[in-house]
């Protein structure tokens, strides 16, 4: 998996501005952008003996009378604020209205920013939008800095489940990052993170309780229960942000516990919401998450997949950083490799697991129970275990040699074997077949970048024909950047989530027997 | 003047409740009692492998199912602690809702409480109510504790812009005044402070400035405007205060410096939006704030009347605490008094000095001018300078001697002269003369104790026939109650607030003729 730099590139590039309107790459959609966070010129008339009206009120009512717009409430740092600014200004300013609240003033001219951020157990990714036009004026992705504390979701929760201090510590590393991000980012764009007066944060729903310091246990333990599963509008300051001081944050909802905000934002970016043929939705990592739309119903269901596909717990495996082998062809015992930047190999990344995977089991190197027939002369059997060396040291400049083992099958099958199964549940779940699926749609950066005949051939994907696939990038990141850019892009997320059954595959009797057989590899069962 | 045991007693006597609509004692009209905040049973289904929804959903899909209740978002601190809370009762409680807001939960059968404040200069007043019937639990009134860094507001003004600490303390000070009255409002009534979910805070627009910590520059210095004119609404838990965690505190508008949201609250309990009549409101105080109403013109002055009436620099003034007299005849030589709780006479409170006045008057021991007649032998000569004795040491159990001096006389006059030039620019603006008015209601304690005999007969009051007199207490915090009670008085409020006209005197070409001219007592210009 291309991980962070992709993660970053996805956000990026997938809304593509055309004047005020963006197009989202995944939909091929147009965008009204219709931010929350309005600016208006104001000049109101400065006190006097004459006019002694307060301050807020001197804006609050200029912004009536010049430009229609009223504000019924006036944010409390807002307020705090005007007197000092309005005078510096000489009373020209422009206001920043949400909705019906004044939240801040700025100096006219100034660019009114907002950010999306994408809040994933591995890494953040973070774009910076021009609020007026809605363009991109920065993107930026980053380990998440929680990873110190575990590289698992499980370990942190477990961790801030013990003890308040380390929840205090996971929820400050994240809200300390990600103002560092916005600074940096705001900065490239000229800037300031104050200048951010809207952000909007999709994640995982147990990156969203962390994030939000929201209770564990009940999320934790089964039945796994978020505490909070609305969306949350909350000021940023008040979460220790340090953006425009009048700035909301605003959380889409995540319905279960194992389907968070990012699958809403995936499924509203890719325009699940508009389609009324049966559609399959699938983001891949350590969890896939994968929606089935049938008619008006919206199924979604949560896979342990495991961290196969981001090159962990591999012999050989790495992540999508330069130096990893990308794209793998096996022909007439010659191996040709892709690698990230085009560096000497390093190792494997999911996508390249998945070719090295597929042309085993083409070429006969591999049974389709996943065992490695090192009876074959055309890759170097390993001499310690099952296994091959599939570049040598020196070979292609790789730096060491570049093998894959018996156990690595095993782990790529178990991660196959969840998705498919899960698939599978879904399609029964409603009565169809892989056949009768219209499109299917593949987000986030391993999606993105894996071989779409490689997973169908090995059983990841199901077998419908090349066409019916789409690979839309991190759909959750674009969806973020949509819910910033446009209110009724929030109301559609809030409209999805509500309208989402989520299905528990723990509950579904079938759900063993089918895992067990999808386990083999090259299977799709009609 | 009663200053603080009398502010308690005249927030609890106002509003009189009837079933589930109260009575308001100044306007006698009725008030359904409808809070922003209320209350409904809710037992959602607990969670199971069936019913995964998340803890908030549950409550929130509840209310819409069992109440038709529309809840939009959930306050931050209530989802922290839906989890633990509703599994401690079992699935079974009571959700408190504000308009569309999920604000907390308590358990069945608790009372749901609300506290109205007015935020003085010299003392804090607050009331307890039962949202649910609008009855008082309980009231109370205490100093303001700010007296502490000054008597009056204007040093605590300068200490605040001097130094953020001494502002901060300030601040702070109230705050923790209210939340320990709150606390103790509330086990008195057999509850805690956690039960109380919404608050009303009334008071002059310094103290609002000071209390919600907003920039008073603007405020001090020429042309005295305020940052914060509009109404505010912030959690209390925001501001410290300790009180539901999801309650709220709304301020009302404070229209102009010297006219602040209690001024508001007063009209609002008085009725002065419901008449059509030309009527005057007066509350007397260090400002004494006088509202003309006429058609559908309301016009407010600010009056820098001094702490005369509140006792303070004369020179055997004191406050409206047991011992002071209230009330005073001189007939026949023969001095009569009347004081607080009965206890041997200590001094002058605001009314007894009123009365003393109008006596001096009357018996021709002062001319109108205000000159002592100290050839007179109805009351002994001071030897030491121009005033009387008015009772010596041991009479009537006096500790030591009250007397009057010239220069208690000149204070009073100044204070009576600055209420007097008000009203009468004030019906001057509109074209009016005292005779044009149909009521004169006199707000505030001082004004529930006067000697409306004896205020006409000064000049402190215009000389309409008694019965157009009516006084009612402090009807600022009534309104504080009102709007606690019913959202539509706050929107009455607002009203108010927009339609007021704030005549300033000092830019009145008249004011300093006829403030010289009202200087003379018993002197009222037809």
């Amino acid at each position: 998996m291309r991980a962070l730099g992709d993660l970053r590139l996805s956000i990026a590039e997938v809304p593509v501005t055309a004047g005020h309107r963006v197009l989202t790459a995944g939909s091929k959609r147009d965008l009204a952008v219709e931010p929350l966070v309005r600016t208006y010129n104001v000049e109101p008339a400065p006190p006097s003996l004459a006019d002694l009206r307060a301050d807020d009120r001197r804006v609050v009512e200029e912004l009536a009378a010049t430009h229609g717009v009223r504000c019924t409430s006036v944010d409390s740092e807002c307020a705090r604020l005007i007197p000092a600014f309005m005078r510096t200004q000489d009373w020209r300013a422009a206001a920043l209205v949400r909705g019906t609240e004044l939240i801040g003033m700025k100096p006219v001219g100034k660019s009114v920013l907002g950010l999306a951020v994408d809040l994933g157990t591995t890494g953040l990714a973070a774009s910076l939008f021009d609020l007026a036009d809605g363009t991109i004026r920065a993107s930026k992705g980053e380990l998440n800095p929680q990873q110190r504390y575990g590289a698992d979701i499980i370990t942190r929760i477990d961790g801030a489940r013990r003890s308040p201090e380390r929840a205090g510590e996971l929820k400050h590393v994240v809200i300390e990052a990600i103002s560092r991000m916005a600074q940096e980012l705001a900065a490239s764009a000229g800037g300031s993170a104050e200048g951010i007066s809207d952000l909007v944060v999709v994640g995982n729903t147990a990156m969203h309780h962390l994030f939000l310091g929201l209770p564990l246990d009940q999320l934790a333990r089964a039945p796994h229960i978020p505490s909070v599963g609305s969306h949350v509008e909350v000021k940023a300051r008040e979460l220790g942000l340090k953006l425009h001081p009048g700035a909301y944050t605003y959380f889409p909802p995540n319905p279960a516990a194992f389907i968070g905000s990012d699958h809403i934002a995936m499924l509203l970016a890719a325009g699940a919401h508009e389609t009324d043929e049966p559609s399959l939705y699938m983001d891949i990592g350590t969890n896939t998450e994968i929606c089935l739309l049938a008619g008006e119903r919206m199924t979604s269901v949560s896979c342990a997949s495991g961290p196969a596909f981001e090159g962990v717990h591999l012999s050989s495996g790495m992540g999508a950083v330069p130096g990893a082998i990308e794209r793998l062809t096996l022909s007439n015992g010659c191996v040709q490799v892709q690698t990230i930047d085009g560096d000497a190999p390093r190792g494997l990344c999911g996508s390249g697991i998945l070719d090295l995977c597929s042309e085993l089991l083409l070429h006969g190197l591999m049974e389709p129970s996943g065992r490695l027939c090192t009876t074959q002369d055309v890759l170097k059997p390993l001499e310690t275990e099952t296994g091959f060396i599939v570049l040598d040291q020196g070979e292609l400049g790789a730096e060491r040699p570049i093998t894959i083992h018996q156990r690595d099958i095993r782990n790529v099958q178990l991660a196959k074997a969840a998705i498919q199964a899960g698939t599978m549940l879904l399609l029964q779940s409603e009565g169809l077949t892989w056949n009768d699926l219209s499109q299917v749609v593949v987000a986030g950066a391993f999606g993105n970048y894996l071989n779409l005949q490689s997973a169908r051939r090995l059983g990841l994907l199901p077998p419908v024909p090349l066409e019916r696939i789409v690979q839309v990038g991190n759909a959750a990141g674009a969806g973020a950047g949509m819910m910033l850019l446009s209110p009724s892009c929030r109301d559609q997320a809030e409209q999805i989530a509500r309208s989402l059954r989520y299905l528990e595959l723990a509950r579904e009797p079938d759900f063993q027997r089918i895992f067990l057989k999808s386990i083999a590899l090259g299977h799709y069962e009609e």
